[in-house]
């Protein structure tokens, strides 16, 4: 019970299938495809070898020898994912998406763009302004993240609040299945029933059901104004508390983001960005936008009132895209920063029904002392959705923070499904999480899971060992 | 290779899990539970034996006998599906939700219902319009039909423009296997990437991969305003032509409902009804809602004033509930009304890509020519999902109707898969379609699909032979 290795002989054939120039064996490139942006190097292993296809051919192609070798296949797009979902643990074939990156098709009329799996979010959303139109899809990644990465891990990101995660915009797709099988899920269609919604699966399934080489997106019309509002607030608990009584007003703001002390000043000094809100103990970035500049303004201020009559320090409105940009860089760049500043850490993604986010901190705090480990806080509050991030003490062996690190998340995480919460909101199980996801699920929706893993890719060698362990194939 | 039968001792074990009472086998009964809302007499067939069962535990126990003796179930709701998905048509068990009826939770705080699956939709309307809360879901048959038959076929309906369908509102379901395992998927949470979706796979699965007992649905704050407008124009294609205009222009109506002159005319007269519009060759209802009155009004008049600009005879605008809900009472009876008007009938629900609904009805005016029958159109127009309902000619004998229905149907589904469409955007497969999927599917879909079945199911033994056909299970 084994895989199968790449020998000259597979090289070979994937060099006839993508061309030469488009195999790579040579150590210092490999060694770039052996880590995503999961900050943990314990993950970190190198491909046997990376393949660069440019057409849904190619990689059909390269699918249908890996699967006929018992050969694992790690798809990667950007490379920009946070749960290990790219890194090739066993060796094996990489396939990265990175110059599948092609318009499609802009399709004015039923407002849809058909793209290559591999181009950047940012990308897209500019093509479609152009047009007036809007992708309401902006994980903190979006100036590299590519689309097909979105679609395999679902992502969320600043502006779910109001528009929901990137799943409910992707109307299409094409996927080559584990088997090198070529097949469009969807269309450009609003609705449709017409048998199982494969496609709804395949979104957020972490590149184990094959991999996504085009999709269609759902555009809609660019909204017109929007404002952002940065409110101050004596502690992360003041914050968060407001988070729920906001939602309950009736208005729903484009994104609601929370961002502790720690977690702003240690982006500002990575940016060098000189923001006057230091003192503060937490801040919430809050984005309204639409398509009536009137209701706009009178969202912004509901919002702001009530941030002023809950215990806010300060309420600034930014209308201008260049102040808002500013306080948006430097909520994007926290993950970047704390990368410079505490290479070694683990950045969590827990989720929780909205109303219980206000238990969720004391317990942090409970945990920090626990652990003798600093977790800053920051993320996507009005989701549910915290990216608590648990960071090595320099003075702390590696060893103990380790074990520690694992007694912490796995009562972290207990305590998270003890509100009915789960353990990844955005970022995905991945190698990171797999070990954890038995103890909080059921064990009848992992054999579920397992089982289409096990009927779709019978040799498992679509992305094997994420998010759950199979056996690996018989032979090889 | 066969199922099991129902036994006087398999009776008695349904009797030991329910009640005497809630098993029934009487002639008269069974013969009530042998159809659902589907109009065509050739694919009635009474079950075996109706259960009704009032908790989980109550299913799970049914289901693990079932699928221990290799006996068929059927899953029911309110019967009001219009695709066969709810017929017993190889005997067996039907389990009818009508009596799991029961809230389980109003949590105002996290702005989510909970409940049975047997609910009728308006009675959880009601239930949360009391809170001033919303629910967004509102089939044609809202007044009878269960959450659960929602949840199980993805029901669109009226309000899908503005708010997408079933799917969107689902946060959590209550599962019992087909091997009768109980288990909950999802929960209250915005976004959720902890393995694979497997809620959203069982939305719009038709009842094929497990019973829906319990469901947790988003509510949204009640929309304080609300405004309809009635559109006529002198020709179907008039009003047609309008709709993918009308939604390029960044106004997102709640609904556009597509009623053809035979339609409304069919329904009035069902209904008694008087509305002064007979004369008009079609129509458009258009509703509005939002929290903003004066943003409702304003959108109302720029859709009339685009109407008026662009072809239509007139345009008439109700602010009041009770007018409003007099043109909708007409819109939702269309169904029933051909059921009495014209029996025999196949209610079709294609859908298109909404660049190309203006496409859709030449084909319709050339098929009814050459096939001799009448082919009255209304649906779902702002979603690109029609329902074209094939009538038969009372002089036509029943023979020559099969046949003409049959390849009628077959040139119209070809023809919207040209399109880019699909055969059914809200009615589902069932056992109606299905003989007709193939022509339109990739055989790589159908296998997938037919992969998961066999997996979660390998005694087929959930709602067998709907979407597609699988062997029966060995022994039995």
């Amino acid at each position: 019970m084994s895989y199968g290795t790449v020998t000259p002989a597979i090289v070979a054939e994937l060099r006839a299938i993508v061309g030469d120039k488009n195999v790579w064996t040579d150590e210092a490139r490999l060694d770039t495809y052996a880590h995503d942006e999961t900050s943990i190097s314990e993950y970190a292993h190198a491909p046997e070898v990376v393949v660069v296809p440019t057409t849904t051919e190619h990689v059909a192609a390269i699918v249908k020898l890996a699967n006929r070798e018992h050969i694992p296949i790690t798809p990667r797009g950007a490379g920009s994912g946070l749960s290990g979902g790219a890194i090739p643990h066993l060796g094996g074939i990489l396939i990265t998406l990175e110059r599948m990156n092609q318009l499609i098709d802009l399709d004015l009329d039923n407002m849809t763009i058909t793209v290559q799996a591999g181009m950047v979010t940012n990308d897209l959303a500019h093509l479609v302004a152009e047009h007036g139109l809007f992708f309401a899809g902006y994980p903190m990644s979006v100036e590299t993240c590519h689309i097909g990465g979105n679609i395999a891990e679902n992502a969320g990101g600043g502006k779910a609040v109001k528009y929901g995660v990137t799943g409910r915009y992707v109307l299409g797709l094409e996927l080559v299945t584990p088997t090198g099988d070529v097949v469009w899920l969807g269309g450009k269609l609003a609705k449709d029933v017409s048998g199982y919604d494969l496609k709804q699966l395949v979104i957020g399934s972490e590149g184990t059901l094959g991999i996504v080489t085009q999709a269609t997106i759902k555009l809609t019309a660019y909204p017109k104004a929007a404002s952002d509002l940065l409110v101050l607030f004596e502690s992360p608990r003041a914050a968060i508390d407001l988070v729920p009584r906001m939602l309950r007003q009736g208005i729903v703001p484009t994104g609601i983001e929370f961002m502790d002390r720690l977690s702003f000043q240690t982006s500002c000094e990575y940016l060098n960005e000189t923001l006057p809100y230091h003192d503060a103990g937490a801040m919430l970035l809050i984005e309204v936008d639409g398509h009536d500049p009137d209701v706009v303004e009178r969202d912004t201020y509901a919002i702001g009132d009530l941030c002023e009559k809950h215990g806010a320090l300060e309420v600034y409105v930014a209308e201008d895209r260049n102040a808002i940009e500013r306080v948006w860089t430097v909520r994007r760049n926290i993950p970047e920063a704390f990368k410079v500043a505490s290479p070694v850490h683990s950045t969590e993604d827990i989720v929780v029904p909205i109303a219980c986010i206000p238990d969720v901190l004391p317990e942090l705090e409970r945990l920090t002392a626990a652990y003798g480990m600093q977790i800053p806080c920051f993320g996507h509050a009005g989701d549910g959705n915290l990216h608590a991030k648990l960071v090595k003490d320099p003075a702390m062996d590696h060893a103990t923070w380790l074990t520690n690190k694992d007694a912490c998340l796995r009562e972290l995480y207990r305590f998270v499904q003890g509100l009915g919460g789960k353990i990844s909101g955005e970022h995905g199980i991945g190698l990171k999480r797999k070990k954890y996801l038995p103890d909080v699920t059921d064990p009848v929706e992992l054999d579920l899971m397992r089982a289409i893993k096990r009927a779709w890719d019978p040799n498992h060698v679509m992305n094997p060992g994420k998010i759950f362990d199979l056996a690996p194939p018989a032979g090889g």
